[in-house]
């Protein structure tokens, strides 16, 4: 299934993309597709349903991000070889966990605001786990049993709030609309290998990032196990598992993004997301 | 007001404290003392109420986190100078931040649990910020008109996980039991001057920390004014303002926590929490 969230910020509704790629109206099924509903089986009484005898929803409406209520949005830092030493760095020796803002939560094609000042933001296209049910201390073997599936996430950065002004990665991180979700969340049936996804990222159509998931160091089912020995992972948690190459930062000389770029990512079978980058104009729809 | 939430994890009830110390009934009130409820002006709907008059809550009730559906749980690190100094560090030139997993937060005097295999899980005594209401880019002068109130934060770490395992401190700092808040939420207009508040915490009825807010270098009016810049900080949302000394890695040797321990903390004006450290056996309760 490839699920989405449709409708004004806030008040989305929960719809299903039917097999012409149109959206169909989940409404009647579930309340939303969000920790709560995930926590409460949603993906299990969603299974059996005739997709395209469900009401067709008319025009484009906005897409929201693809799961909502996230209570935690970890993510995983130089994950991909390749990436790694585009940034200087090398591949540590166990996973880099840094935290993304959930309040920085937006859909996949709403606007990026430029925070107010900043000459460093940066894109990163990644792929994101989405948590099903809640696994403490589980092993690899049996990791993937507690995910929903994959969606794409871009893991926007302020290098210079990251890496400049003290303190940890989490400050260049979080800042509102830098977690573009979406455009669906693909159950994992649909996705046999998450290994093995061509990955990309165009600014103003030019490709910057064109790589696959197969590069990945630690892997999705590594990574649940091994957060969950650090923290209960709970439905609706989004795990974001590093990019590869071609960020902005790696750039000789580097290119940040301003306003009024274009930018399209996407991954292979889980969609695509387009965002223009605006100035910021304070307080975001959601507050 | 003093504002507790009162009950079985998950389904806590809102309360107040009268003139006697004692719990009243706020469910005819209010739904929640929580993010939602903030943001829907609980604060100014209870504002008015004859306390004495509530019904009384009977027994002694567990107590929940004073506020639920905490969205970011923000933490500023090496604030008081002297507590930097113990751990190695200087106070850096602007506040370092780091997260807690809002899955981490209980109630105060819920147990605390080690992680499997931990050696080196820490305490420390914090001043809590409850926010009440949205704020982005705002000033120093006004940024109090967004604080809600005040609480006592348990800030336990893992120094290990934090330190020496790769990546960011959010990995030591989000284990499950990680984040006690409580056991009131007191509205800012009980806490005239929130940096001369004594504040402290035993371990085994011993004294390790004895400080005051009064030697924070970054004060709450600045704190919620400069994480404004980054991003837009919603009703709900706790900030964790630093510890003074005293804390388990400072002592030397290093004293860490162990099960069957009892930690004791307070801070002047906004109570005490109460907690014993048991062994990890897996989910939490509120999974």
């Amino acid at each position: 299934m490839k699920l989405v969230r449709y409708g004004a910020p806030g008040s989305e509704k929960p719809g299903i993309i039917d097999s012409q790629g149109k959206i169909r109206d989940l409404s009647e099924q579930v309340v939303d597709i969000s920790s709560a509903t995930l926590a409460a089986g949603a993906l299990r009484d969603l299974a059996s349903l005739n997709i395209d005898d469900l009401p067709l929803v008319p025009g484009e409406p906005r897409l929201g991000p693809c799961v909502g209520g996230v209570g935690k949005f970890l993510c995983i830092g130089l994950n991909y070889s390749d990436h790694a030493a585009e940034t200087g760095a090398s591949v540590p020796p166990e996973p880099v966990l840094f935290t993304k803002a959930t309040s920085a939560i937006i859909g996949p094609n709403d606007d990026v605001r430029l925070p107010r000042g900043s000459t460093k933001t940066d894109w990163e296209v990644e792929l994101g786990i989405v948590i099903g049910s809640a696994c403490k201390y589980v092993s690899e073997t049996d990791a993937l049993d507690h995910v929903a599936g994959y969606c794409v996430v871009n893991d926007l950065s302020e290098r210079e709030y990251q890496l400049e002004r003290s303190g940890t990665w989490d400050k260049g991180k979080g800042c509102d609309t830098f977690g573009p979700l979406g455009p669906w969340l693909v159950t994992k049936d649909e996705v046999p290998d998450p290994c093995a996804l061509h990955m990309w990222l165009d600014v103003n159509g030019h490709r910057f990032q064109d790589g696959s998931t197969a590069t990945m160091v630690y892997r999705p089912a590594f990574l649940v196990s091994y957060l969950s020995q650090f923290m209960t992972l709970h439905p609706g948690d989004v795990i974001s598992t590093g990019t590869p190459p071609g960020v902005g930062m790696g750039q000789k000389p580097p290119v940040f993004l301003k306003v009024g770029d274009r930018i399209d990512l996407g991954i292979e079978g889980l969609g695509s997301q387009h965002q223009r980058v605006v100035e910021d104009r304070g307080l975001p729809d959601n507050a």
